[in-house]
């Protein structure tokens, strides 16, 4: 099931993206389905006549894991890490498909990162590895915009990832989403710049829910972002990068 | 004036503290101020008779600068920036007064970095370093507790610094403080341990705000540390640490 936020102009609804012979309509719910469940308004609205908007508000975090895939480890010259390297974006720095990825005057090499990003369900601590679909709401598609001079800068990346604007998330979220061999691609203005299959991930879905979760309390609403492969690389002014998770969707964003 | 959020065994509510010859009392206020003012209900409680909490909850982040005093930098092994290196705590790390910082099985080595806290009062993007004053709320004290070895072993702060209970603030925001030569200590189990003067920091409040403001949107409640001076150690269970800014007050937590 794919679960989308949308505006028709007013505020924030949410659906379910239904395609059918006559083209892709959502199916209103009637309140946020992480909390509220899936019960329908009876409303049918055309998916051609609404802004899609990021499918989740992370109310706590966004965490991500660094070198999660072992070709992107070596182009940025890193060691393969032995446990999950994470990091946090704020929630100030997500935005939906079709919203502008806003290059900022501090850095002059902004790259994006394709990575599939878990959607936390429920409030969770110390999950085991084999109980991590128990907290999962669903999966959906994230570009870990990256200032990639800022970062090297820096040391930490806590500033180079946390930009406003940094984190696209969506265009959907994915409930029932098979994460063993998914293709994962980014391109910028149609030309395929990352390329890889969530079956490369160092850490696996449920290692990194288990160890993520030793760390802090999940709550509702958080993300999860689980790295990106090789073919990272700068986005600028004018192009449109497009990000797509096989199974679930292809969030697309200009760069203004 | 000294904001507290407490309970009396009921929701959390706000209050002014009001020091009289019989006590300290609680003005209790109508809501959070803020968002909805000083208005007060009319009511006084003796501080003695509540709880005191975490006298504000971070809606988006909690921001900190690393090595913002030369003599800490130093003890660290590194160099004093020539811009401030931020990090990023997680709102579900923060406790209040009295709560219990608790060590997790990760680590062998947390220790206590004592703290001067800035909480920012209204939406605030590329604020001018003169105008900081406009979005600030106030100020409370912050320990920000850190699992050293693993800061260490990740390279990256962020799981090191993010566990839960390791943001204790409070016990009090000062929304007339005078930042610009207050004490901050430290104190284990009555030692004292770090001790130092907010007049030594690098980068100063108007400074930080400035810089923080053109990474990310601050929203009411964010809260942003502003670094630690040189006597950072260990905590162990049974221990308690204070911490203590002059004009503010002290914060203090047991570890177990």
């Amino acid at each position: 099931m794919k679960i989308v936020r949308f505006s028709a102009g007013d505020d924030p609804r949410y659906g379910i993206l239904d395609s059918g012979p006559d083209g892709d309509d959502l199916v209103v719910l009637v309140g946020d389905p992480m909390f509220q469940g899936f019960e329908t308004t009876g409303e049918r609205v055309p998916l051609a006549g609404v802004k899609l908007l990021a499918p989740v508000i992370p109310r706590s975090k966004v965490v991500a894991v660094g070198k999660n895939y072992a070709d992107h480890a070596k182009e940025m010259g890193g060691e393969v890490p032995d446990h999950p390297i994470i990091f946090l974006k704020p929630n100030t720095s997500v935005i939906g498909t079709g919203d502008a990825i806003v290059l900022p005057p501090d850095s002059k090499q902004v790259e994006h990162e394709a990575e599939l990003a878990i959607v936390i369900g429920s409030v969770a601590k110390n999950v085991r590895a084999e109980d991590y679909a128990s907290v999962v709401f669903g999966y959906t598609v994230a570009n870990d915009v990256t200032a990639r001079d800022i970062q090297k800068l820096d040391g930490q990346w806590a500033r180079a990832k946390s930009y406003d604007t940094f984190c696209p998330l969506g265009p959907v979220i994915e409930t029932e989403f098979d994460f063993t061999d998914a293709r994962i691609e980014a391109r910028v203005d149609g030309v395929v710049k990352q390329q890889g299959t969530t079956a490369d991930m160092i850490f696996g879905i449920p290692e990194i829910v288990a160890f993520v979760s030793r760390v802090f309390t999940l709550l509702p609403g958080d993300v999860i972002l689980t790295g990106t492969p090789a073919g990272v690389g700068p986005i600028i002014s004018g192009q449109v990068v497009d990000v797509t998770v096989a199974g679930i969707g292809t969030l697309s964003n200009p760069v203004r």
